[in-house]
């Protein structure tokens, strides 16, 4: 899995006359390798530190505890593994981690040049094993956030990734309209969501993001709470799915009993300025354009502007580039993977929220998002 | 919260000589303060980087992206915000996280002595900000593991927090043994078992561990998939939650129709291998001298011992000391919380397992699993 990717990074390290290089970061060891630990729990117990990428010479290793074995062999990188659970001594996984960076990394030798680093997600602990196999005079380097604008624009082997969360998050969406009715909670809607999503996959899937009942005080979004769904209410929900390390995301709004008059326009135009987003998106044009536009649509509407993003990538991580923001001067291209996703909120009182997932074609969008997001 | 664990954190660094220290593993940052972020979909997009304790002179100061601010401002520690999501700029994180790091730990000044860092969960990027304000000469000590003898032996407020999370397990068992039907699979049990427990719980609830039924290979544990229960299958439940930041566990065994005899026969000498692991708790009790005894009862009973640990403690983590395992001289103390589970395994067949949590009293052992683990 990920050769593309991995030719990517190697093109970009080469580049910058990089011929050795330590990834740490989740998401750089998830898009460089295929291979995606479960987050559902936080890191195993048994694992001695955060999965890693070791780089030389265009070949990469992959380095996991051996609980990910199994999963870690398909990424199709060389894999390095080291003993994690144990009964018969005391755990010692991080030291074991140590000595596998170790041996993978090997002696100093006569390599010059310099050896890129993730900082902000290597532990020192293993940054020093690093340190140590570098000969003297070698430099290392900062690389974080180098692979994030290659992460931007998606293979087919990804975008086949993103289709299956996608459909998923439908999935979950056509539970949510079923399970939005009076006297719910919306930790009720929440366990039907997920309930629908891990029963069509057939196993676990982490589901995000918010699912949150009109009255609330912040009602643009939030975990699930015990609060109660009222006839009049709108609740929004927000689901995103991970599955393969790769996220979905998408966002409709259901009432519990008929929905009134003002939540029926307010509905209207946040369906009107996701569609109008949507016919903004091909290559060429501007993330902040596309944000600058949708704002203007609501506000030309007659609605309070929303605070967040207008819309964001999506990809190993559920927010990522292009984000579709005032600032951001970024071009779209074929194959970037985006969510558009406005909305019109009266904290406290009412909210509605629209969204639908892209992926940039030659010419256009193609929507990868197919739930209902119509009014009852 | 956790006053009571940071003073006895204060001494451990004070007996050492030590007078700063940067704390970064998770589950010191939770046991110092109480503070824990929501695992299951991994780390922010937002996060700059792991949250951090920083430790001087008796002092302790958190430090989170400000998306936790009002969760982490229970902590009753001083608190430190850095910015995570904005729209007006680049999202620039880890930056923030950086200079809220520089500002808590301040110039190098005058001051001596040793500072203390966990080193194999603090990035290379925040150690490069505390190594430039250390004065010359000033010395780093690696202090990974040092919290962990002290977390094996709770508090009252940890035991309540414990507590909840058993109630919630309980409820997951009794939601397993109504869920376990022939024709359902693996993954409709979970989904039954999730609903519940965050259904009572009223909030979005972690849940672990496995759901496998009897005729898989590795019958002992697993996450559940879409294997399909027949009548005369075992299917093994075992499950935690964390809320709190806190772990339970528990594990008991259902059957989808009539147990066989043999099936009947495992069940109850599991049953027996609890009770008499249970009845071995006590204070001053060697953790080696509990395992060997259950290993050498189900040997006795005929059957093939497990190939796990007999238990393990339980707290921020759900795998922690002591450790119920052959090597381990670990003399057990009062409140410390702690699992048993022997089971029975036959690969590709059936399996049973049972286990209950206990916190070690002044005499003996107080159960904190409730859930039903009688055969039908």
């Amino acid at each position: 899995m990920h050769a593309e990717q991995r030719a990517h990074a190697h093109k970009t390290l080469t580049d910058h006359h990089i011929n050795r290089a330590l990834f740490a970061n989740p998401l750089s060891v998830t898009w460089l390798t295929g291979f995606a630990p479960p987050p559902q729990l936080g890191p195993s117990p048994f694992a001695g530190g955060p999965s890693l990428v070791w780089y030389e010479g265009g070949d990469f290793v992959l380095i996991v505890v051996d609980t990910y074995a199994s999963d870690a062999a398909a990424s199709g990188c060389s894999l390095v593994t080291y003993q994690g659970y144990t009964i018969q001594e005391q755990l010692a996984s991080a030291a074991h981690l140590t000595e596998a960076l170790r041996h993978v990394v090997g002696a100093p030798g006569a390599r010059a040049g310099l050896v890129g680093v993730e900082e902000g997600s290597l532990p020192v602990s293993l940054w020093s094993v690093l340190r140590a196999a570098l000969p003297d005079g070698a430099e290392a380097l900062a690389i974080d956030g180098w692979l994030r604008p290659l992460r931007e624009v998606k293979t087919d082997e990804e975008l086949a990734k993103l289709r299956e969360n996608f459909a998923l998050t439908d999935i979950g969406h056509a539970a949510a309209r079923r399970a939005v009715r009076a006297g719910q909670r919306e930790i009720d809607v929440w366990t039907a969501v997920e309930s629908a999503i891990q029963q069509a996959a057939g196993q676990r899937v982490p589901v995000g993001n918010d699912c949150v009942v009109g009255y609330r005080q912040d009602n643009s979004g939030g975990w699930p709470r015990d609060l109660v769904i009222r006839s009049q209410d709108s609740v929004i929900v927000d689901l995103s799915t991970v599955k393969h390390g790769y996220w979905s995301d998408s966002c409709a709004t259901y009432y519990a009993g008929e929905p009134t008059q003002r939540q029926r326009e307010m509905h209207r135009t946040a369906a009107d300025a996701l569609e109008f987003a949507i016919s903004l998106i091909k290559p060429g044009v501007i993330a902040r354009e596309i944000d600058r536009a949708v704002r203007q649509f609501m506000a030309d509407a007659g609605y309070p502007v929303y605070p967040h993003h207008t819309g964001h990538g999506v990809g190993v991580s559920g927010h990522e580039e292009p984000r579709i923001v005032p600032y951001n001067d970024r071009v779209l291209e074929p194959n970037m993977a985006l969510m558009l996703e406005p909305g019109v909120y009266y904290p406290g009182e009412t909210g509605v929220r629209l969204e639908d997932a892209v992926v940039v074609t030659a010419t256009g969008a193609e929507i990868l998002t197919h739930h209902d997001k119509s009014l009852p």
